[in-house]
């Protein structure tokens, strides 16, 4: 098995609305276990089209991975379309129907019989049960060739690829070549300086592949070898060559690698958020367990709030303004002081697209910082719209805080 | 001409190198002419592979438009791979021949015999010469279908596009009916419900497609028509049979419908959340402006914090644990009091892996209301994992409230 070909489904990634982020995801997945990507496509919620790109998928491909199209409605035609390609019926699963009974009675509810054909298996196929959501994926072999089906929904997808079909596909793969892979989470630096300090430590280093993906404030570096001591000794290199500005590493989430740091010290935190709106307290509560650490958030949005619930001088709001090294330092300290936490983090600053009557730039954010060593705030001036400031505020925030903890500042005494 | 197809080619498209941005280019400017796309498709440097695929996209599609692999390199093999597609020879075309031949001689270099290739036509082309560099366009008509053929390199493709393309393309579309559609995004009911009621009310109605989309307890219900009136007629059927879920139309988001509920209504929001750590005020703030209606939320993560910064009461939360209707109205009324708003919502819950100690199942959610006309709760039942349980958990919550609003519960004085 060395071609595959990925087929995604829906209309709703052809008219311009959702991007195909699940081929993306499969891609890299792929070609970490060193196959080859020979297609990608994209085809509309129509019976006659997606068994027409399957037809040529399959004939391209020893493995064809198909996601969407899976759910109970009218338009979700995948597995007739399946059906049509391969020229074989669809028989209802019995155990997959009263998996589905079972699932909408746990939530007090009547299957209908809508949500039934989301137990129709193509004859032959393994049926692969939903963690999560209702829609089973689907594994057929046939003539040497596999044909994947998986549920549209991002993260039921991912589930069910990372937990079923990967390892599947490893057990085939097992004598074929392997090739590994390490990865890296850097912020607070931009990607053309990661890319160049990479580039830099790898030059006279042949066998080893980096590829770079932005998101939100971090960059991912992912290195790709057939040796396995190639891979450390690139890995050990980039580290370096990134200093301090590695937050995570080996697929672990910043969030997680903080709340770890965080857990290891046995220090808890308490957020004071203004323009993040909650964010930042969403992300670190991602983490299952972080009620171990994460004490609570006050989300202050307007100068009544930040004076009233965290003790926030009038005076200096209304002299300063909001965003500012001493308001924030405040903030932070306040979130410390209502929640008793050993440390206080703070995030302020103008979202856009106005200033909200603030006198900095849009884009303007600063940091708080509060422990028993005092307090401690960086400003910092960020590209992008409304989104991308919140999303890359909220990066900062958590990475100062997982760089201060690193560099031996922990909590300072309570 | 309705159908289109998109194909780019290339191996650095598949391998992880680059995105398609050509195809996000191309579809933007074929969706604003009114045209549909069916499908898009990358594939590698593969003379098989890239004719397998034209084949497919020319059988699905009135109009086929290729990127890339159009230059001089023995990797550049659009032009054979739609010869065979289309079983038509390549002719030299000796004007384009001696454009290349001048293009070379104004740099003072000799044209090599392999840039020579770039000025084979397939036979019945139009050539679309190049303003910039090197790789002539193609355009064909057969049976009524239309081929395009343009360089891969971004800038080349899109001032070509552009400036011959689009123009051709128009002129076609001049007497063409135009599709139009509506949305409407309906939250609180599962997909197979929504399904089923949409499908009941449309079912004498001929000449309207709908397609749906689950995301995070929402559901998108778009209908597309080329009458007008039908599309009204259709949206109006669908928006009684939905009657009280629909929580946003026209492509609004729920976040911005129910701010504009709370403005035109004159009131304020604050919030309480346990579970979702943040979600909830996230989301809010999203909407530029969200300060005229939103003043804050407390994040209260453990018992300590909803007793000391929401007031519930101590024995409450002993006695009856965190996720009850009691502890989420009053939670409602502690984040009101504090921030002196109009409104409290609140959210209490269990999203997982674990119960927290508390004693209800994994996904039970409690979503708290308080205003002046008293408070009340919804307890709910959830799917999924922490991630799911808990961006359900900040729909319904939003949902909860904008339906609070829609049925002329208001703030209830204050």
């Amino acid at each position: 098995m060395r071609r595959c070909s990925l087929v995604a489904v829906g209309d709703e990634l052809l008219d311009g609305r959702v991007a195909d982020t699940n081929s993306d995801f499969l891609s890299r997945e792929l070609l970490s276990l060193g196959l080859e990507i020979v297609l990608r496509a994209e085809v509309g919620d129509d019976l006659e089209d997606i068994a027409s790109v399957l037809d040529c998928a399959l004939e391209l491909s020893d493995l064809v991975v198909v996601t969407g199209g899976l759910g109970p409605t009218d338009d979700d035609l995948t597995r007739e379309a399946a059906a049509r390609a391969l020229g074989v019926p669809l028989v209802r699963d019995p155990e997959a129907e009263e998996a589905l009974r079972s699932f909408f009675s746990r939530l007090g509810r009547d299957m209908s019989p809508s949500n039934a054909r989301q137990a129709d298996i193509l004859q032959g196929a393994e049926r692969i049960p939903p963690r999560l959501g209702t829609a089973p994926g689907q594994w057929l072999e046939r003539d040497g060739r596999v044909l994947v089906l998986l549920p549209g929904v991002p993260r039921e997808m991912e589930d069910m690829m990372t937990e079923d079909i990967l390892p599947r596909l490893r057990g085939r793969l097992a004598s074929a070549p392997e090739r590994r892979s390490a990865c890296m989470l850097v912020a607070a630096r931009p990607e053309s300086e990661v890319g160049e300090a990479v580039s830099t430590a790898l030059r006279d280093l042949q066998g080893v592949e980096v590829s770079y993906r932005a998101m939100g404030g971090q960059i991912e570096v992912r290195l790709t070898s057939q040796s396995g001591e190639l891979l450390e000794e690139a890995r050990r290199r980039v580290k370096r060559a990134l200093d301090g500005w590695v937050v995570a590493e080996g697929g672990e989430t910043l969030e997680e690698s903080l709340g770890r740091e965080l857990r290891a010290r046995g220090l808890t935190l308490a957020l004071a958020e203004s323009c993040t709106g909650g964010m930042v307290g969403e992300r670190i509560t991602r983490v299952p367990g972080s009620s171990d650490y994460f004490r609570g958030a006050v989300v202050a949005y307007d100068y009544r709030a930040k004076e009233e619930l965290l003790g926030v001088d009038r005076g200096l709001l209304e002299e300063k303004g909001a965003v500012n090294e001493e308001v924030a330092e405040a903030m932070a300290r306040g979130a410390r002081e209502r929640f008793a936490s050993h440390l206080g983090l703070s995030i302020t600053g103008v979202a856009g697209p106005g200033d909200g009557g603030e006198k900095v730039e849009v884009g303007t954010v600063v940091v708080g910082l509060a422990g028993g060593f005092g307090s401690r705030a960086w400003r910092y001036r960020l590209p992008g719209n409304r989104e991308m400031v919140r999303v890359y505020a909220s990066t900062l925030a958590l990475a100062l805080l997982y760089f201060h903890l690193r560099q031996g500042g922990g909590g300072g005494g309570s």
